[in-house]
């Protein structure tokens, strides 16, 4: 059994911080378990000790930045607020997104994973949670609005979940960002248009 | 030089067919020069012959059914109707879409663009025509509705191709094509919700 001494996570750490970085630098195409300990400056064995397989990894270097990522989206899209303020809180978390590597890593991962199954079925566990906080957010969002029985809240939620996943690898693609900019923009202005039809109680 | 003889075409659509069918079964990771000649009973050297390298193959393959794809949705969208009969076109031409195979050739190389800079390149020039169809599509359609000084055409155009390569991708991942249903359910009642704001003419 490994103890968790001070050593072993600050190595791991190190591991991590290895593979999250050949991700998002250089691509899933080029992330081996060699270019992450080269990258890292450790013996690749370290790799297979601490997380059986490169995929592993992957995902666990993945997750440690996904889990503060979705508490910060619980945290900032939780309190209340109207719908300006919400598309506008929504335009700061991708921002996040993009400085924080997260988004170039989901996208190389979510592409990756159509060509691996391994990586494709742990891919599509970890969208549960999303998708479930997505829901929640719209169901809250919807309640005393004239939207609330017209949307479905599920299909409502995977077209999101879509469209930042579309989106995202879209932009990581040709690299345009200004594409996210002008749906933000785009977006805020509907919400100004929508405000008046929303209660101006907090929800 | 190349000459068009009957036979050089016969071989190049048996070619064509044989890459289509493999990345569709497949997908692109098992999807080589090899793979294809042995599903379609040829020579391999006959893909670079006519090809150059596989990749322009996959991409001529994905150009013959995108191309009809494309005019069978200038087709079925170009003419006039309201909002519930375009949301009920979308839908049928969605599922031609995934009954052609197309929408899985697309999510697989699309997917597989982001690992190969040559595929990206040529993957990214094929949407531009689809961005523009959408573009014309709304302007059409949101001319003389109340949404016509509201709507970012450009960034409208973009979230619905990232719209419908995220739920591709997404479906193509997990098989679940009631995510789409769904959608298109949600898409006809938001229709008939907002049929009253637009005109009653044929657009």
């Amino acid at each position: 059994m490994l103890k968790a001494t001070a050593q072993g996570i600050a190595t791991r750490e190190r591991i991590l911080d290895a593979a999250f970085d050949t991700l998002r630098q250089d691509g899933f195409a080029n992330t081996s378990a060699r270019a992450v300990a080269r990258r890292g400056g450790f013996n690749q064995a370290l790799i297979f000790y601490h997380y059986g397989n490169l995929i592993g990894l992957l995902l666990a270097a993945m997750d440690r930045v996904g889990e503060q990522r979705r508490l910060r989206y619980e945290e900032v899209l939780g309190g209340p607020g109207n719908p300006i303020e919400f598309a506008s809180r929504a335009r700061l978390l991708y921002a996040e997104d993009v400085d924080s590597g997260h988004s170039t890593v989901v996208a190389e991962l979510f592409a990756a994973s159509s060509g691996n199954p391994e990586l494709r079925e742990q891919m599509l566990a970890r969208m549960k949670p999303w998708l479930e906080f997505t829901e929640r957010l719209l169901e809250r969002f919807l309640a005393g609005s004239p939207f609330a029985s017209l949307v479905d809240v599920r299909a409502a939620a995977g077209a999101v979940l879509s469209l930042y996943l579309g989106m995202d690898l879209l932009i990581h693609l040709d690299g345009d960002r200004s594409r996210a900019t002008a749906m933000f923009d785009a977006g805020e202005r509907l919400a100004a248009t929508v405000e008046p039809l929303f209660g101006g109680d907090p929800r």
